[in-house]
């Protein structure tokens, strides 16, 4: 694989950071891989990991001379740090970052970018309950989709090198305005989310020992880290709300269906459902 | 293990038929089993599997002399299976199901029992979206919970040899009414279950490629078979129909948090849900 790019600065060496620079180190697609955690300790494993060539506890520091950052922490941390570093950043530089919501994203750091410097937002849809650095692996991404969120005013250039970078890795790359990527991860992961806990919250104290591999299954997600969920949420709200009443609406519809005793309607629902859902 | 029935009829090899017959032979719980199917591939392969001794197309021919009759069909089968058999069951007989709901099954077979027959209501937690003798294993109920459900007029001692059964196959056994079996389990697994596809039903035609792992573990059981789910859900309605509400409240107790921005209520909501799930 040809280099893509000379000097890269990760910031935030977690499962996606480290799994980021580790997958970037296996293929060779950087010449140096800097990388930025709040603990001495994380920086530590990834270097020993060998996902990053160098580590700092200094965002600005790390970023000098970087032709690409990568904002890889949580989504309010990627708002702050991607500002905070601005006055650092190299002409030509390009900023991108993997946060789970993008308009909010987009919005806050697509215009603070200096002249010459270009964001272009993206989300790599990996991962899981594991968090850190020491559940990275270089082949995280492979096979993932990974969606690009471009903008009327993002440098073609600068995307056109996130996307390289993704496919790189082992990536399928969609393109998406920022809007749309909020609007379909709101069905496909941020309403899961909110049904899970709901779930669980429906329990009640005799429940506990009866929840068999289905509800665990169904409510695994609702482990999930809180504070990275609040921001998820409340970063997505308008898209949240309407996924909200479209779930409300559906389930009444199974309701309705409930309450009639209506085994056609039922069955209809259920059907199209498990068609639905088996040819995911 | 002591010979706890000396004949055994299970009608429908299926998983669970076919599951409990391996786990009885392996055991050595039974003198002779007899699996009932309406296809003779079916029995073929019981026979085959060695998870029964003998097969028969015919219930009332196959329950005759039978200590133990298990009836391990579909919830409506059962029902109506189960009057159909009545005037060929040996006096002292114990006759017990697997069905997934309990109020409407008890209520139908308990009184339908002539003189010195008894019925106890059972139903093991185990299964998977997999049907069918072909996957059926001497351990699927090793570890799992069967809920037993004795009314007030159940003969104590057959709930005991029925108890004892389940125990002997590794299951741990829980005594519960028929109404507080379905109550909980439209909590842990029928709402679930509704849930489910109401949340494939949410997504939209964009949506398919960007379900991750999160959104499929959330909806595996939307695969489930369409039948038994109607059969499941209208035989306990009004429990199903007391989770919806309770769930709904729960919905909206976030979809408040979420339209206020409100982030200490949001985290609480998130926090007492993983507290929980992580508890599970």
């Amino acid at each position: 694989m040809p280099l893509l790019f000379d000097r890269v600065t990760i910031v935030g060496v977690g499962l996606i950071g480290g799994s980021l620079g580790l997958a970037m180190r296996e293929k060779g697609l950087a010449g140096r891989i800097v990388g930025v955690g709040h603990r001495q300790a994380s920086i530590d494993l990834a270097l020993k990991m060998g996902a990053i060539d160098e580590g700092s506890l200094d965002p600005s520091a790390a970023v000098m001379g970087a032709d690409l950052v990568v904002l890889a922490t949580g989504i309010g941390l990627i708002m702050e740090v991607g500002r905070r570093i601005v006055p650092a950043l190299k002409r030509d530089a390009v900023v991108t970052d993997v946060g789970s919501t993008k308009t909010d994203v987009v919005r806050a750091l697509e215009p603070a970018m200096p002249a010459g410097v270009h964001f272009v937002g993206a989300h790599p849809i990996a991962g899981s309950e594991k968090r850190g650095v020491d559940a990275a692996t270089a082949g995280l991404f492979r096979g993932a989709t990974t969606v690009v969120t471009p903008t009327k005013r993002t440098d073609p250039d600068a995307a056109r090198k996130v996307a390289e970078l993704w496919s790189a890795v082992g990536a399928h790359v969609v393109t998406l305005s920022p809007e749309e990527h909020d609007a379909i991860l709101a069905r496909t992961s941020h309403l899961p989310h909110v049904a899970a806990a709901a779930l669980v919250a429906t329990l009640r104290p005799p429940d506990a020992g009866f929840a068999g591999t289905g509800f665990r299954d169904a409510t695994r997600i609702a482990s999930g880290d809180v504070n990275i969920w609040c921001d998820i949420i409340l970063t997505n709200r308008e898209a949240i709300l309407s996924a909200l009443w479209a779930f409300s609406d559906e389930l009444a519809a199974f309701r309705r269906a409930v309450e009639s005793n209506d085994r056609v309607k039922l069955a209809e629902l259920l059907s199209a459902a498990k068609q639905r859902r088996d040819s995911l």
